[in-house]
């Protein structure tokens, strides 16, 4: 079973939660209009499923090996990526400037879910890439910009992040690589990064490296830390000073190559200013985060897919007592609350992550500064829950999926496994999860006195009372729980933000997890009661899809198995920190 | 870091748990004493963590290769598994009658844990012997017994059980394997069986196959299928006509191997009656699921304590505001909270599994047929729980062991992967966890007309009300949160009786698995709480070991944040099979 990218679906999503028809109206994205999005949505769709699906199970069985400093990416790999590159798929969200299309990150999302869902080692490089992008053309100096991005846009080159070291992983106050002025412009760069996603690999003549490092005398902690780009090839055409010194062996993601990169000398350039570094990589933080999370949707709705295909084909037991012979393991009903459960998740989190991308679009293209400062802190808000609920779902709808295949599902050449394999990582990279609902609660929810995350809520309280209105019967109970996960949500809200304004961080800390859980589940449910509703107008105006039946159904599913978690996750969060006291008897042995 | 057996945690739970003080004094275990069941676990504890833990990650890494139909197991397992058996292990659960040691289920489970935990590729081959020894002494003729219970139940030689073929996975019905009677009391045995764990293997001289297979003209269904053990070696000393085909590239327990057995006219003999061999199967189900259910444990107890050591080494960031250089992640709250899950669930679900293990003692070992019967059915009402609930918290606090690693943990070096891929078949196989929510649901609600979990109920809510009269202000909202749980357990089994009552079990399978969740939640947490009532009551006598302490904070952590999913679950099972009538339209794409 191969990927099939859910075109329609994503279209609708796009539509009905992340609001791109309006952002259009609203002239936000120029000349762009809802059928030219269908279009690049068919096209990028088969361009994953036809040249990038295929290479899924070759990057995992093959690998990167590494000889001699150089990676040999697997076989397909690079014909693939230069098709891609042809395409104009890289240039996709790129700057207009330096021969991008600008498109919304909104439609790239919807791409960028396509690429990893087809195969995630390959969809990863090109996302290092645009980070890249990012950084570059917001802070790199003109000559810089000039020399660099337009290869990058067009993923001629691709780019790195070398942040890690090993004494420095989610604290980078730590870290110890150095750089020296050379006098001409340049720098010195001096130091080993570990964990360098496509740190080295043999699908493009260069690999532009985005480097942090100390200046001398720069002061101790994250304010001395600056970035530089440090070519692997100098323009001159000479190799730098740098060399990958090997690579990691890792549970999954076996086709994209995870580099300890040493910097021996090598030479390089300041991106932004002196010891300003931190900042330059946090502006690029919120997509690369969002971007992350859509790993987590990809690699659910694949994993999803190919259950599916095999609970049609596989017989075993009577499903019902008329039946004959052996029914599909599909028509068993703890079969289809576990595929149920993937699709509901699945889609939950894209609506999470496509509106996330809305909102980062308005951030940055809104006619008015106080429509986009207000759509950059909701982006703000929601990028840390687009992240870590999205590749929490992924790990788990990944796992359901070997399960749905029995014995099978344990058997590596099913490829079942791959992707709670390759789901794994990505709740760990990019700041992992427990980072990011740290991010939630102690830097965004207190964002405008608080005003921005109940206005969030606000929102999701207004969605659930337009199904209380105009819900059909076929919503069952769906208005009334995701009315009370938004209520839940309300109120833990309120604690937290009563802990952490009463100077109790670690209160707020302590239950910063289920609380980003439940943000989760409530903004994914609001997503799907946004779909359900579309639908229900759709058939109401004689619209005979049958899939819109299929979303009413799904939202209901949802809210009727799902969000019920949401009272429990409320009283875990204002259980508050009374575990921490006795924690360390607790966890004594 | 490696792994060192919870002894005392073990005889704790034993105690307190599953009542094995109080069966000793009652004079069901002979010359038992509570002294020796503590030397016992002492030793088995050295056994594992010195001889047994070295090779998890050696089996991980060589894998089982087979050439020419022999399979070379990892470097060391061949000594380690000769010292096993010289030291008696295979031997403590055997019947005494053929050497073995009859010791009660209770403290073999704790045992099984052991072997499990420090390697699961080692501790799965005796589980099946175990299987082996228990389906032979029951139902096979004397002269069978005579000529194959002792080297098995030393271990001298292994048994494997031979259910699956291609088409013939959960269903047995579509078994298609076939024995002809020779007219000796011999049978000609013909099929080929896939999934068969350590189906060959160089450990031992011998490897006993217990096959199920249709006799001709056997009816069609389950109710024509016959067992028979067809042994690698015959007893002339020449080979039997059987061989290992193939072998399966998994996703973990990479030192099991698990192979293709082909019987190509292999000589067997009936064990049990004809056509009576699914019943010869069910005989021993209640304690190989059992066992299944303790890898779980098991492989949960070896990622905690691995995610702990690491979390003591590993500093990052600073935890509080006055901390002085960087923290152990161990002092922040959200890894702590991690820790605390792992621990807390580790906990809750050996307690289900030892209690499960003493019932199944009492139901053998009880003086009048009453309580044995009584025992027997509690037993077989907690097997499904203990199967199914242990092992999707094996699965869930591997997966967040990984995490507590952050980046090392994605890379296989650290160890922390493994114990994610190894505990992914615990779900499966021995009946996946769906088959045995649905176990539980149609099967073992209805016993003796519902009184056998309505009395497992009230033993619950009476650990409850102790807790109400009895707990310290220490336990937080242990007592109110668990009575609560209880209460939705209570609710949620009338629901699912009455469904099944009403003729409506489509409604009761739809809602099986998250009430098997909420029934392993509730179980799991009244033995948390009876191991805090006995620790404050050992408080309370001047016991001054830490450990105490520790038990109640660790009973207060899982009530306040893992027994709040309590209600959620309840209100899922109670919305019924609403999401069937839908389910394939929202599946249809």
């Amino acid at each position: 079973m191969t990927y099939r990218a859910p075109v329609a679906e994503m279209a609708f999503t796009l539509r009905h939660v992340a609001g791109l028809d309006r952002a259009i109206a609203e002239g936000l994205h120029g000349d762009l209009t809802p059928d030219l999005v269908d279009t690049i949505l068919e096209e990028a769709g088969r361009f994953a499923n036809d040249v990038v699906a295929p290479l899924n199970r070759i990057g995992d069985t093959h690998g990167t090996p590494l000889k001699d400093g150089a990676i040999t990416m697997p076989p397909g790999f690079r014909e693939a990526y230069h098709a891609w590159v042809e395409g104009g798929w890289n240039a996709l969200p790129g700057p207009v400037e330096y021969g991008g299309q600008g498109l919304p990150a909104a439609l790239n999302a919807a791409c960028v879910e396509m690429w990893n869902a087809a195969s995630m080692s390959f969809g990863l490089g090109p996302l290092l890439t645009a980070g890249g992008v990012e950084a570059l053309s917001r802070h790199g100096a003109p000559e810089l910009r000039e020399r660099y991005l337009e290869k990058l846009v067009s993923g001629e080159w691709t780019a790195t992040m070398n942040l890690t070291e090993p004494q420095a992983g989610s604290d980078l106050s730590a870290l110890r690589s150095r750089a020296e002025p050379v006098g001409d412009g340049s720098y010195r760069i001096q130091g080993e990064k570990i964990y360098i996603t496509w740190g080295e690999h043999d699908l493009t003549d260069n690999i532009v490296h985005l480097v942090l490092a100390r200046l001398p005398g720069a002061p101790a902690g994250t304010r001395g830390i600056s970035l530089f780009l440090v070519p692997k090839v100098l323009p001159d055409g000479s190799r730098n000073a740098l060399r990958c010194a090997g690579i990691e062996h890792k549970l999954g993601i076996h086709g994209s190559p995870t580099c300890t990169m040493v910097y021996e000398g090598a030479t390089g350039w300041l991106i932004g200013e002196e010891n300003r570094g931190l900042a330059c990589m946090f502006t690029m933080m919120n997509s690369a985060r969002l971007n992350v999370g859509l790993q987590g949707v990809a690699i659910a709705d694949r994993a999803y897919q190919q259950a599916l295909s095999y609970a049609r084909d596989r017989r075993q037991g009577r499903a019902a007592a008329g039946a004959e012979g052996m029914s599909p393991i599909l028509a068993h009903p703890d079969v289809q609350r576990m595929l149920l459960t993937m699709k509901a998740l699945t889609a939950a989190s894209r609506g999470l992550c496509y509106l996330t991308a809305a909102e980062i679009d308005r951030g940055h293209r809104a006619p008015d500064e106080a429509g986009r400062r207000a759509a950059l802190d909701r982006a703000s808000l929601l990028t840390p829950v687009a992240k870590a609920f999205s590749t929490d779902i992924g790990i788990e709808v990944a796992s359901i999926g070997i399960q749905v295949h029995g014995g099978m599902g344990f058997v590596e050449e099913t490829g079942a496994a791959q992707h709670l394999r390759d789901a794994r990582i990505a709740a760990i990279y990019e700041g992992t999860n427990g980072i990011q609902a740290i991010d939630l609660v102690t830097r965004k929810l207190p964002l405008q006195g608080g005003a921005v995350v109940r206005g969030q809520v606000a929102a999701m309280r207004r969605t659930a009372e337009r199904l209380l209105r105009e819900g059909t019967p076929a919503l069952g109970l769906t208005a009334p729980r995701l009315r009370a996960c938004v209520e839940s949500l309300d109120r833990a809200t309120g604690f937290l933000l009563k802990a952490l304004g009463s100077n109790r961080p670690e209160e707020a800390l302590a239950g910063a997890t289920p609380y980003l859980r439940l943000f989760g589940l409530a903004q994914g449910g609001a997503a799907l009661a946004e779909l359900a509703l579309a639908a229900g107008a759709a058939l109401a105006a004689g619209d005979t899809d049958p899939a819109h039946a299929g979303r009413i159904a799904l939202a209901r599913f949802y809210a009727e198995n799902l969000l019920t978690a949401a009272a429990g996750l409320e009283e875990t969060v204002m259980a508050g920190g009374g575990f921490l006291q006795d924690a360390d008897l607790a966890l004594a042995s």
